[in-house]
């Protein structure tokens, strides 16, 4: 069994926002000689996203706007997690809609993906270095 | 390490519904000859899902109103992404929810589950043929 | 290829409730003797949830009152699920959002986690016994 390891690192220069990670992580499955085998993708910091959605910008505009419906960042006061001196307890949230990680087949070499799947680092509480990590196992 | 992937098919005839993919996804398990491993199963479409829940007719509906409820098909303009042409904007969010994927384990040659556990397709753009991935790993 | 597996057993005295669940599945992954892999936890019952987020009380608060917002527990003829003679459609849906499972890196032996990472065990219909997976392959 083959394994491979490797972390992503963002800097968003804002609260929030979506990167297209695929190529990356397409890279990563390159640089592990793995044929056939899982590829974890999380996100290491628990107010950050990773999970597989169409890149169209619109689509990203409308999850921007419904996760702001179901938590929004203000008021601050709305969230007890608030209190310990943070402002993302909307960010704890959010993620949790989101999801932590996707897990991907690997096929013949290459992400076994359908047509439009395309893996994204989604930030919720930017401004600051965070990761997301890659890991392959297979063989 | 064995590896076993197969695609399995459908087309639900109306806009959104869930299919009890249970027995196909054993089915798959069986063909493999694995014994000790992962089951990913994972929708190839980004507006469909895969997961475990009940299989009792009612929650079915309670899950069809409480997405409608937070993500409504209409008005179609609601949605930045229909301004592509598509009328899938909720399909997109209504999967967020459900989720794009299941990881379940295997033991002894069967999938390890608990005792209500069953895994589903969930469409929520239907009308045409879609795909879900099975993929297993193990030995 | 080793594998490990475990169930985890929980009687949680109230209806809901969050165990934080890392230093069992720890013990877990310590037992198996694997290095690298991967390690899935999953609810078995289809009213819980695992999921990865911080360890911080006033987090939790606003889990719960943001799940019960979304999803609240009465009045109960607002799932068709609890004609069944069930009171747990609030809990079905609350899993739902919460997710039943979480895959962890395993690296150099040791659960792969960011700085603030925690897995936690969510119950959503307690006062009996239930069970979390802990399944590792690796080697």
């Amino acid at each position: 069994m083959k394994s491979y390891r490797k972390e992503l690192w963002f800097e968003i220069p804002s609260r929030r926002g979506f990167v297209n990670i695929t190529g990356e992580v397409d890279a990563c499955l390159r640089a592990s000689g793995i044929s056939e085998g899982l590829c974890l993708v999380n996100a290491m910091h628990i107010t950050a996203s990773v999970f597989i959605n169409d890149d169209e910008a619109g689509l990203h505009q409308d999850f921007e706007r419904w996760l702001e419906q179901f938590a929004p960042h203000e008021p601050l006061n709305l969230y007890k997690h608030n209190n310990t001196g943070e402002d993302n307890g909307d960010g704890h949230l959010k993620r949790t809609i989101m999801g932590r990680e996707v897990v991907v087949a690997i096929t013949d070499g290459k992400l076994d993906f359908g047509p439009w799947e395309q893996i994204f680092y989604g930030e919720f509480d930017g401004r600051r270095r965070k990761r997301v990590l890659v890991k392959l196992i297979g063989e």
